[in-house]
């Protein structure tokens, strides 16, 4: 499934598909006189061969990249304008209830509790119904889309819709919750889905790999236009998506979220909500001098509690999610009523932030975006002395409380935001994380900013000149480092450089971000990853941060050596009994036991397609027919068109015009397949069904027989039942004897799709250096060899384990079970030279009759 | 040389080597008794042992990661911060010298132009006669080192010195040259040294890929600290030195980037230059309406035309240079007269901008950094309208000229610049070519924000505040653009955030940057790019933009056919043939000429080792001894041990103290190989030579026997000349018959060092796919294998001819010579077919001797 580069046919049978379409595509073109003629005889006849000219270009100008990327980021910046059109209107309509109800609190609390609650259950039941894909940030699951894996329904169009409409409701319900990372997720399903859409133009639209690009070029778009952000959202998207970058596919993302910001900047300057294009949450911080040297410390200390409480909110919203899983009676009763969950975690949010109750203590009254505004403010909130009165006017007065001081609204914000967020990303309704813990964090900052400036009330600089201390700048610090921490991205930084508009903070920013990364790094998993293993989805962990140990595992003490394989000269009876031992996906051709050369890789369902063709009644019924034939002459060409109709619906692929090939091997095959003796059969014969193996290798996609061989044997079955009940003659005696008969057969691998260079690693490639090699190519497994004989395999299982390992036993080299016999032992050696003996010997004997001494035995003693 | 998988083993043997190293470094551990009782004798006992423990904690903290990122941050920022300072006190003593002679113009004159020739002059000669590999940017070679080709001589102290010496002097001068290039360089020279003292402490810097991620992250440090910019210097290093990026190693060129951009600044506090830490060049421009939405056309011109200078200026740089080489009689005279090429360019450079003559009309008194400070300024000098007259104050007078206006100033200063940037940065002294682009950048992009702010006096805004056009943000956009369309990045784009410490121009400064790269990277490659190709380093072009061709076009179209091979059962004639016949620097082993399956992959020098050896006179001297022990027995023990010594002298390595294993198989050698006819040796001996197949591939490194091996032939052959003159007593037609007769005998492989998974790809590879593996793993040559069986090869060479190929046939699909053939014949699948077929027909001859039939023959008639 996921291992790009073993994927090779079937890249290259997309794109012979694409360039047999593109073929058609040109097709028209020689018919361009007759049309011509046909206009000519019209009178405005040379403006509509222009006009015709013109719109043929234009096709073809679809297909290039950059009209793709604009028509995303057009898209998309349209889709987060009306979001977040939807969505201040949602919160609007909020306070507008909450405020005309002033007269009873009552009412007033109903109005409060109830709207979001309404909001928050209908979005997740309405994400339940139309596509469950849709729930959570999308980010992980992007990451896993990227690295080459197929998660069915995750880029479709239900769940674009049920995405779109469940993150606008539920971000409407005013819940911490963020829109960043079902940002990325809606881009990607945007591009997947327009580039469906413009494949109705060209042919381009097809390849695997451009997807890939450009889906990648889409999370770029999510996050850009989400926060204006390009700069931002490129470096973001890659960081939380990839593992290797293609710098190449770096101005894709660039361009399409440039444009894509641009154009939701445009919107809002047209929609009169802003004078020109300026930043979300512009700040006017002074820039003469934006801060102290002296206040570094400051910087720091904020970076590395961010760094603790990041990790600690991961582990918080992990730990959360596996109590609801573990607790049996909770998890019995959530999943009868799974919309009860989402309804009460909102009720107990909202009745704790409803503004004349506990509210009152933490700006409850103030929505995700108010609240940023006010923490970024200019002005400093403690009492700096009694000259400097200051006044909270507007929005800001959320954060002055009369019995209370600024400090402790902030203490309380914080420590109840914290859980909130924590337990509100956890609800199955399209939410992010990202803006919550951004928020969490620029009121951390501003705390430590707001104590700072309470405690140098003129300023650190010690000169003639008083700067005082902008608690502002913190917040913005304190913001990058707790988003940084818990997304373990360094670009975060870049992100509050855009949101606010303002680059003077950006050593204090760096600062903080970097270790606030090295902090979360080293205790916790970022989010993402977070959520990929609770979800167990297929991803390989990074290396982590002192990785030296893992220069000095290698490939032969985490590889699996018993491992099983299909010889090139076995019998069908051998494929059974590989199928019943192992449940590897991929079985390693080999030229045969002793020489054990590596030759190919032959997928699983393919040997179990081998295997139910070499038995099915089809078959029995033409050994049969052959039988009467031998008696009764004139029905051979009926039978011979009856089996090529048979072939077709096994093929499976009847609705695609573009795949013509994998019919030609099965129709070549008929008058080789009846014979009970292959080899006994003339070599010309073979040859032909020899040559079939490479265009069925040539020309079938991989993905297309996967999981369903045996189904489509079974619909074999059934859809030739009236010939056997015709034709069939014989009794389940006689049927078994055949089918021991046949099992005794030497397999005909010409209708298997062998993939022909399987990915193979050396005994001593270093554990480092077989993750990149694992994490570059998208691989999931790979053979072992040494001098072409087939040694282990490798698969992600294996990698993950070793690399958990090393992991766990953090700073002791944790070394597996088979590394601490490498030293003491050659045993791999002496079975290397074995290997290389034999083949050196066999080819003394063979080819030098004449040298053939007391060592040039024939080879049978190997074990393997 | 590269090919970082194929070097599989060369890791594997510094691996072991570190490990030993490692092993042999934890050995003092079990000393520690005894030394603490030699301490605990004295008084302050504890106090020594704590200390003891310390130092050692902090010797084994030396190893990690983050010890090295902060010492190399700290040591470019001295650098970066020293150099500034002898560069600035350079300029300041041109200024003095120049102010100080005001009274006669013509010593003017000489102090003016003698003052940056002498300093160029003394730069050239240094660098060429210390190190020559630091004349030029340094970013190409380090492009080049980190796909993973080793360039000799380009990391070492010696060119480190020469570069910061040479650099130094060169931007003193005062000549339109840049620092940013060579800072890269710098930094990563730095790494490499660094990398080297520390792993006197620590067996950890030993590693191949860990010296790349290291390298990486010194790119990322050398642009952060010439310009303050860790964000931009992270993003900018990615793009102009790696073609995939890993994101696992993102942190640490921020963490470094952003330590060695602090100190650098924090250095200017201490030094009073600045009052806190700010930007490189801060602007003040307003935040409330940085720009109007309506100037967006007016920087999308400054993009568009940006491009198009971009491109000019990468076309002219590189003409200026064939012109150099080609022209014969410039060339000549040149080579002769090293110095005085560059004395020549100072010359007129300096000339033409002497400020009393026609550097008057180009601001020719101002430094590079005054020129970008003014460049940058917050008013309008364009008059605008009577009350609104500008006065030109401080270093702003140099534009202004009383008979001119600031536009022709402006319009000269481009131009000019433009040529002399371009000629200038061909002179062959260390010098970056990014600084002069920007400045010009900057210049044009003021241009046109002079002109706008002409054309609108009172800005476009039509509302009723009046917001003035700011000529400054046009220039800050136009420096990116023109900086980034000449090195084809986007990150320009966040280098002026950092140096101007606004961001407030994001959107324009966006747009414009993407124009202008879309724009120069269809019209010419990148400066980097452009000048990898003039020196001809081996790298491999980027696909184009519109590379949808690339997917149609397969490696079977490309790949050489008729490749050279050496068979596992060859005599050593054969060996001599094929390194006759061709050039490749890896041959082929393949089983059997008629099974053709890969085994693995030998270097040419390791053939040619091979052949000498076998040829030796040692050999056959010690075959007459044999000879003569025949007779007389009791010489046996000296022969050995002479033998041994001379083995010693060919292994090339005896300074190497961890490298003990190569000699053990030379040694072991010693039974076997005197033997005439080795498979007539008994089993055990022979599984001995093999078994030291694998010792010497496990322990030696594969670099130390390139290209020398003969030579080193040839040192044995002088070592023991004596010996032959006491022991040979062969005539040379005698010695032409042992010859002869030795090169009759099988190749014994056991010595030779074989890459046991030389990297395959499949025939239906895409060029996309083949560009992006090579690319991914900094491939040379890969070979196409089909089941298993070698059928071609592609190296760098034929892939390069390939993309550039396609690309000069933009838009047409260029189908190379083979492809044709592909949809008319079947001759590859054929050939396929008779590849398998013999395999299965051997396999089935052998091992079922049942069933073998007619078709069973034995394979001789197959070709190839």
């Amino acid at each position: 499934m996921y291992g790009r580069y073993t994927q090779d046919l079937g890249t290259f049978a997309k794109d012979e598909a694409a360039r047999l379409r593109l073929q058609e595509g040109d097709t028209p073109r020689p018919r361009r006189p007759s049309e011509l003629l046909e206009y000519t005889q019209g009178r405005c006849a040379p403006c509509r061969v222009c006009a015709l000219q013109c719109q043929r270009f234009l096709i073809s100008k679809v297909g290039e990249d950059w009209v793709f990327l604009i028509l995303l980021g057009l898209v998309m910046a349209l889709v987060s304008w009306a979001m977040d059109f939807a969505i201040a209107t949602c919160l609007q309509a909020q306070k507008w209830m909450y405020g005309g109800l002033d007269t009873n609190v009552l009412l007033q609390y109903m109005a409060w509790v109830t709207y979001p609650t309404v909001l928050i259950t209908f979005s997740a039941g309405f994400t339940q119904i139309l596509a469950p894909q849709a729930v959570g940030s999308g980010i992980p699951e992007m990451k896993t889309i990227l690295r080459g894996v197929v998660l069915k329904e995750y880029l479709t169009l239900k769940t674009f819709v049920a995405k779109v409409i469940g993150l606008t409701c539920a971000l409407g319900s005013g819940m911490p919750l963020g829109k960043e990372g079902p940002f990325v997720h809606i881009a990607s399903m945007c591009a997947a889905l327009l580039s469906r859409f413009l494949s109705l133009f060209g042919g381009f639209y097809e390849n695997e790999a451009r997807n890939i690009e450009m889906l990648a070029a889409a999370c770029a778009v999510g996050v850009g236009c989400c926060f204006a952000a390009p700069i931002g959202g490129v470096l973001f998207s890659i960081e939380v998506t990839s593992t290797f970058f293609a710098v190449r596919n770096y101005w894709r993302g660039f361009f399409a979220a440039t444009f894509s910001a641009f154009i939701f900047r445009v919107l809002a300057v047209w929609n009169k909500d802003e004078e020109t294009i300026t930043a979300l949450f512009k700040t006017r911080f002074r820039l003469d001098f934006p801060f102290d040297l002296q206040e570094l410390p400051a910087f720091a200390v904020i970076g590395i509690a961010s760094g603790f409480g990041g990790a600690l909110f991961v582990y918080l919203n992990r730990k959360i999610v596996q109590f609801m899983r573990r607790q049996k009676t909770i998890n019995r009763f959530l999943m009868k009523k799974r919309l009860l969950f989402p309804a009460l975690v909102t009720l107990i949010i909202s009745t704790l932030t409803f503004p004349p109750g506990f509210g009152q203590f933490m700006a409850g009254q103030l929505t995700q975006k108010d609240t940023l505004v006010t923490l970024f403010d200019n002005q400093t909130w403690a009492k700096q002395g009694i000259s400097n009165e200051f006044e909270y006017l507007g929005i800001l007065e959320a954060w002055h409380h009369p019995r209370s001081n600024v400090f402790i609204t902030l203490v309380v914000f914080i420590l109840m935001k914290f859980w909130m967020s924590a337990l509100a990303t956890t609800i199955p309704v399209p939410c992010g994380a990202f803006m919550p813990v951004f928020v969490i964090g620029a009121a951390f900052g501003r705390l430590v900013g707001e104590s700072m400036a309470a405690w140098f009330p003129d300023g650190i600089h010690t000169d003639s000149n008083i700067y005082r201390i902008v608690p502002g700048g913190y917040a913005v610090v304190g913001a990058a480092a707790l988003s940084g921490a818990v997304t373990h991205t360094v670009s975060t930084a870049v992100i509050v450089f855009e949101l606010t508009g303002q680059i003077s903070h950006i050593l204090p920013v760096m600062i903080a971000v970097i270790l606030a990364n090295a902090v979360a790094q080293s205790l916790q998993p970022s989010l993402y990853d977070s959520i990929i293993r609770i979800k167990k989805l297929p991803y390989l962990p990074e290396l982590g941060w002192g990785h030296h140990e893992k220069y000095n595992v290698r490939v032969e003490d985490i590889m699996v050596r018993d491992i099983r394989y299909v010889t090139l000269n076995c019998k069908y009876r051998d494929l059974q009994q590989v199928l019943h031992s192992t449940k590897m996906k991929n079985l390693p051709l080999v030229e045969s036991a002793e020489s054990m050369i590596l030759l190919g890789s032959i997928e699983r369902t393919q040997v179990g397609a081998l295997l139910s063709n070499q038995l099915s009644p089809q078959r029995r019924l033409l050994t049969l027919r052959q039988k009467v034939l031998s008696e009764d002459g004139h029905r051979l060409s009926d039978s011979s068109i009856r089996f090529q109709i048979s072939t077709e619906t096994s093929s499976g692929t009847p609705a695609r015009p573009a795949l013509r090939k994998p019919l030609k091997p099965a129709l070549k095959r008929v008058p080789s397949s009846p014979a009970d003796s292959p080899p006994a059969g003339s070599t010309d014969h073979t040859g032909i069904a020899l040559k079939s193996l490479f265009c069925a290798n040539a020309a079938t996609e991989p993905t297309e027989a996967q999981g369903t061989a045996y189904h489509k044997a079974k619909r074999v079955r059934i859809s030739i039942v009236e010939e056997m009940i015709l034709g069939d003659k014989m009794t389940p005696a006689e049927i078994l004897e055949w089918e021991e008969q046949q099992l005794d057969q030497l397999v005909d691998f010409s209708s298997a799709k062998i993939d022909p260079a399987p990915f193979q690693l050396v005994e001593h490639t270093s554990l480092h250096k077989t993750h990149t090699i694992f994490s570059l190519l998208g691989l999931d497994h790979a053979f072992v060899t040494s001098i072409g004989r087939l040694v282990g395999m490798v698969s992600l299982k294996e990698l993950r384990k070793a690399i958990e390992g090393s992991l766990t036993g953090k700073g002791v080299k944790v070394r597996p079970p088979l590394a601490s016999f490498r030293d003491s032992t050659t045993s791999t050696t002496e079975a290397d030279t074995t290997a290389l003996r034999q083949l050196w010997n066999r080819h003394q004997h063979h080819h030098m009759p004449r040298e053939a001494g007391p060592g040039g035995d024939d080879d049978d003693d190997t074990p393997k």
